[in-house]
């Protein structure tokens, strides 16, 4: 048909019509691999995720394990080590054979756990300050002879004969602060706690926190020092008992 | 030049020279296009990379805050755990007002911490068994008189005045194997702790952990029946004074 036509006209034809033609193919094999591309990524975000999501479970599996492994570690770490300093107090105690060693080291073992210590005997309606620990040097003058008024929860344990805490606030009364001699912080615990020596509540163990820094073991250091006062007191009344007996039989 | 020529001569010659050059850069397109393929593979296997890193980074920063934080947890809970329960042990045995209610408390309370537990009193030479708890029927009848070469770490410990620890093997002697009448596998723990009343041994605590279960805290339980023994001790020296003291009014 066009056989009469120029070489040229042929090229001009034909040349366009392939280029066309080469580049619907080009644009097919573009989106080809475009879309192959598209996948490669998809693969690798979806093989991130994955790796991610069992990099995840598996590290918190181990996360897990190692808080449990802790926790039993610490736990009997903690449960022996609070067991044997409460067996080294009470071997303390028993190793103590006159009155006045219990008792002084009973306020050393109990500032050992609080932080402060105060020890008082009961005489004369007020209380007599028989060693102090932790405080600052004024409060020893003060703390010599406690009148009732100035006793806060130290005369709150007499009367009760039992733990009392230091309590603040409008329903606290006088006897739910801490003793005049003792300059505590409004965030700090401090208990007082009968030493009964025959039933009768003839000393009285004062300890708290002091101004040093926060503690949150409050609950755990009443329980000792309550456990000591406790323990204190059978190995008072029984070395009184000696001391009886020894005096009756020299009385003989 | 090719004006002479037919069409399809020219055809033949053009269209394979395009092919050529379109062959050429639709492999150039797909060297580019596959290239970009490789940087989007590579920039997706280094994001997941830095990302992995960074969740690495931050699970294990995360990973130690958790188990520091479960392992105080734990510490305190275990701590005021142990003490509380010590505390109510001693607060046991200050009620009782009697010198049997704190022996036989005494067993309790060290049978509840160890598995298993049997008082005795020494007498003319041998044990006499009070009390046993957590042993087989068939031990009553062998623990109620203990000969000296039966008695084991219990006779160990009113011996030497202070806890004495079952040991096995060749260098073992008769002192060191649990009493007679405990049967109790090589891997447990058992000790005999003395109660020392006025400073002379008349009763002795033998406390194991039976056959049962293993237990990974034989350091504490020991520590807890000593000071429990320790405590048990100092109420029955108060409370013999003051049965004695009674006696001496009423004999007066």
């Amino acid at each position: 048909m066009a056989g009469s036509r120029g070489v040229e006209d042929v090229v001009e034809v034909v040349v366009p019509r392939l280029q066309d033609a080469v580049a619907v193919e080009v644009r097919n094999l573009a989106q080809v691999l475009a879309s192959r591309a598209d996948e490669v990524r998809a693969k690798a975000v979806a093989d991130h995720e994955a790796s991610l999501a069992r990099e995840r479970k598996q590290a918190m599996d181990e996360r897990a394990e190692a808080i449990a492994a802790a926790a039993t570690a610490a736990r009997e770490r903690a449960a022996l080590g609070v067991v044997s300093r409460l067996l080294d107090a009470v071997r303390r105690l028993d190793d103590e054979a006159t009155l006045s060693g219990v008792l002084d080291a009973l306020a050393d073992l109990a500032a050992a756990e609080a932080g402060r210590a105060a020890l008082f005997v009961a005489a004369d309606g007020g209380l007599q300050g028989r060693r102090l620990v932790g405080f600052v040097a004024g409060a020893g003058g003060a703390a010599r002879v406690l009148a009732a008024e100035d006793a806060g929860v130290a005369g709150q344990a007499i009367d009760r004969r039992r733990t009392a805490w230091v309590k603040r606030g409008a329903h606290a009364g006088a006897q739910d602060r801490p003793p005049a001699f003792a300059t505590l912080p409004a965030d700090r615990t401090g208990v007082a706690v009968p030493v009964l020596i025959g039933g009768e509540p003839l000393v009285v163990l004062y300890a708290d926190e002091g101004t040093e820094d926060n503690r949150s073991d409050s609950a755990r250091w009443i329980a000792a020092i309550e456990l000591l006062a406790r323990h204190a007191g059978s190995r008072l009344e029984a070395l009184a008992a000696e001391r009886a007996a020894a005096f009756a039989r020299a009385g003989r």
